[in-house]
């Protein structure tokens, strides 16, 4: 019998990734990657740091080169290969990254008035322009509609879809205007390879909807319009224009088109899965289930873990959401997160160059950091040089190094940050701990966890737990082949094709209990800085210092 | 008339210098420097990042070499100059930096037994071994002795005097057993020209006994040997061997030896001021006066200014000292001074290196960070990496970087600590001013105040004050040369020789009100992180986080 295999379609911030699979084993047979053409790396910037876009014929593109380059390297690589053994696809995005649609579903960044303005543009999850109108929904729902926040951590984030779409209202109506409704890429991407954007006809996820846009069954799915019409009327129209229920990766939205089947030699009317967040597939991918977080370490961090949705479940503060099915079909999707972890180690070599570019490689830095002790080199970071998600939930907070004396070298540093992103982690764990969802192992995937065995050293040291790795190393695209499969019919259920296609490397991270006992000291430290400058638990908290510095910063250069 | 000259001897920390000066109008006809030949830049290490030593050898090479080379110098620039033109000596140093000697009061160093061993060295004024001596010392005298601390802002610090010889005798009981006495370099140096080093000929300076060694003529001197006995016997007998009394630098402590004239080519006989520290004869150089205050600014600063000493004057917390004359005969010498300065630069420079060896330097980093504006970076520091002098006095304290995003640069990084060192200025500043010292002029000198512009500006945008320049560069030789000038009876005191002496520079930098409003919105939150983690005022204060840290970093590098 011939081999069958689904492709996983991984939307990455700078690029997308097709990898097909073989659905008896998991064996990834082949990968394609495709950079995006617009903006720097695929991220449209302006003269505003908060801003970020994308521009959606990225998407289109992307799907089709990457999805035909998958291929022929599967013909390369096996022989008797043809594309019609492929029986499915699933789906996953960055987000929340919603972006301005027709009447038809495309997005308005196609029409030629809005060719150029980065509103009509897909507003990448780390766009941060919406501050302001995420302190006013937050504010909003507080008063009127708590449950809405209880789902969400208790704040309203501004990377999220109803906080970018309320910014483009205010600050650029005539794009809202021009639109008719507002999609997630999550939900755009798969309705695009079949034929089923039109608003009307489209499937949405439940992973997209429930973590970011305050879906949610038990009242009925998205806010409700009279709360949305009060935070303005036009928000309320928007409103009935979006589905009325969302779905797990284990529905189909549709099959091939035609079109796209012939663009990329696929065969026509195999099932698409409904789309989900790439993290969300990644911890599909890395084998997540009940007891099992799954860290997926990048730019910034998911941390994610399920709970059997038959269970009673506290609401968790500071997550990023739990969410009925967002990773599991059946299970509740808890999602945590850290909202830097790569960028800051970028951050300190591409900004800073410490010894120049020979000296201030990573691999430099992480020979130098390898070398130190826990607690030698006196110094201790807080890992929020782009805000903090989990806990606190606050964009406004920034990065802190303290300890420094003058002979601080930038090894120490280096190690510095990736303790503090390593105590960030812990912060988390705690966290879903004290509310009852039990951590029994930590599975890593993502390219620092892949590539970098003393940042893994260093979690396990600090959480005083065994760091695992995921077998595969694109778990995110693993996790979306893994819905194609099972929209395909191949496995009865999610779990079932968990079981067949993902399994752990050998190596495990252990905790030396020295180190442990060492970063238990400077834990207790860091939980000072952190809730000093993040909370306003005391009356000498340093709370207002990072606010008001972005505040007086806002200030200067609006005046520039 | 043939013009007459004093040279003025200033020993730093890397090198000594010997400048030839005309009485009449202070101009600096000849200079010479000589570096210190042992140790790294004249500075001898351990793997103890506390330990710093220098070797006495130094001292007596470099006055022979810098003097010679300072007449060769003067011969050059001055046709008929002749050395025996030059009328007076005055000598200032680094301090406190005591050395032990044996009864004939030359260093025990010179011993062979001990010529490898750096207790038996000079103990620069940076080594901070002495840190729990310090501490010992400072509950003994709150119990026992309050008055000594009130005239040391409160704190007795471990670069001090008695914390280094009492760190000695736990630690190194050999040497100090060996050694007849101890005697700071200010001392030492103009003693060893005039062969006044044994210790019952010595003369020595108010300077370092007063703002060092908790010398004060209310009590008779040194610290009473009931109080040091207590601390150890042996430093009872220890207080026997020093002297009663000691001097301002109007006072001359002997003659120029004749072994001494005929090793530099001066005229034997000639008057050498009692030695006094290198901030002081700064001060004296750059016109010090009631109202003024003198900034020398290096890799650390002294701010100094002096207040009549027939004015009632309250015990300033905070503040290195409050002595009788160790500035201007007849006036208290206040100090303050900041632990590190150009050092922070340095180290920013020298070990992170940014942007490697071109990007990276002085040069770059100031044309950087001189095209942002105050508060744009949105980064705040502490100044802290040496720990603070004036006004916390504490040197367990560590430096912060606050504000970090993932874009943060290194010319914004330079900024903030050029900053952080200002918000330090502008404390002491305060301090005083909280105390009845009126700071009517603040007069800046030093290589920083020099060459760097832009650090100018930034002090008089922080502290809303014009920032002044000494006319001279090389104002503690000149100071010193003014010493000398009134030993030799030149001029009739110090006020006199002054202003017949000194100058300001005519460019003055004057605070821009924008700036000025900017940076009191960011002092606050200085004064909030300075606060937190430097005093224990508040319930939630850091206080103890940069503490745990070092006894942490300490405890794993003594398990190295």
């Amino acid at each position: 019998m011939k081999a069958t295999y689904t492709i996983g379609l991984d939307y990455g911030t700078n690029s997308v990734r097709a990898v097909v699979v073989n659905i008896a084993n998991g064996h990834e047979v082949a990968t394609a990657v495709w950079n995006y053409g617009h903006g720097k790396d695929g991220v449209i910037l302006s003269r505003d740091p908060n801003l970020a876009r994308q521009h959606p014929a990225d998407y289109l593109a992307g799907a089709e080169a990457s999805i035909k380059g998958a291929l022929r390297s599967a013909r390369r690589s096996i022989k008797a290969f043809q594309p019609d053994q492929v029986i499915g696809i699933g789906v996953d995005t960055t987000g929340s990254t919603p972006l301005p649609v027709n009447d038809a579903g495309h997005p308005l960044a196609f029409d030629k008035r809005f060719a150029k303005n980065p509103a009509a543009m897909a507003w990448l999850w780390k766009d941060h322009t919406s501050v302001a109108e995420a302190g006013e929904i937050t504010a909003a729902a507080r008063e009127l509609r708590p449950q809405y926040l209880a789902k969400c951590g208790g704040t309203y984030s501004s990377e999220w879809f109803w906080s970018k779409i309320l910014h483009c209202l205010r600050t650029e109506p005539k794009v809202f205007d021009a639109a008719y409704s507002w999609v997630e890429l999550a939900d755009y991407a798969p309705a695009a390879l079949t034929g089923t954007e039109a608003p009307e006809k489209l499937t949405i996820g439940i992973c997209a909807a429930g973590h970011k846009a305050m879906y949610h069954e038990s009242w009925g799915g998205y806010p409700d319009e009279e709360f949305l019409s009060m935070l303005d009327p036009k928000l309320g129209i928007l409103r009935r224009r979006l589905r009325s229920r969302a779905y797990a990766v284990d529905r189909s939205v549709g099959t091939l088109s035609s079109a796209w089947a012939r663009k990329t030699g696929l065969k026509p009317g195999i099932p698409v899965a409904a789309g989900a967040f790439d993290a969300h597939t990644g911890a599909i991918g890395a084998g997540v289930g009940t007891g099992t977080l799954v860290k997926i370490i990048g730019t910034s961090t998911c941390d994610i873990t399920v709970w059997p949705n038959t269970d009673k479940l506290a609401d968790v503060p500071g997550l990023c959401g739990i969410v009925n099915g967002s990773v599991l079909p059946g299970y509740f999707g808890l999602e945590a997160g850290q909202s830097a972890v790569g960028d800051i180690f970028n951050w300190f070599v591409n900004y800073l160059q410490p010894g120049g570019r020979k000296l201030g490689s990573h691999t430099e830095l992480t020979r130098g950091a390898a070398r130190l002790r826990p607690g030698e080199s006196g110094l201790l970071a807080l890992d929020w040089n782009n805000g903090n998600r989990t806990i606190l939930v606050d964009q406004r907070l920034t990065g802190l190094l303290l300890g420094q004396t003058l002979y601080t070298t930038p090894s120490e540093i280096y190690r510095a940050l990736i303790e503090a992103t390593a105590f960030g982690a812990l912060t988390i764990i705690n966290r879903f701990e004290e509310y009852g969802v039990k951590v029994e192992q930590v599975v890593n995937c993502g390219g620092i966890a892949e590539k970098n065995p003393l940042v893994m050293q260093i979690y396990a040291d600090v959480t005083g737990r065994p760091m695992k790795l995921s077998r595969s190393a694109q778990t995110c695209a693993l996790g979306s082949a893994i819905a194609g499969a099972v929209v395909a019919g191949a496995h009865k259920d999610v779990p079932s094709a968990q079981s067949a296609m993902t399994g752990l490397k050998s190596r495990v991270f252990k905790p030396a209990p020295q180190a442990h006992a060492i970063y238990r000291s400077l834990y207790a430290l860091y939980r000072k800085l952190h809730d000093s400058f993040g909370t306003q638990q005391h009356d000498g908290s340093l709370y207002p210092v990072m606010k008001q510095l972005i505040e007086i910063r806002n200030q200067v250069r609006k005046g520039k």
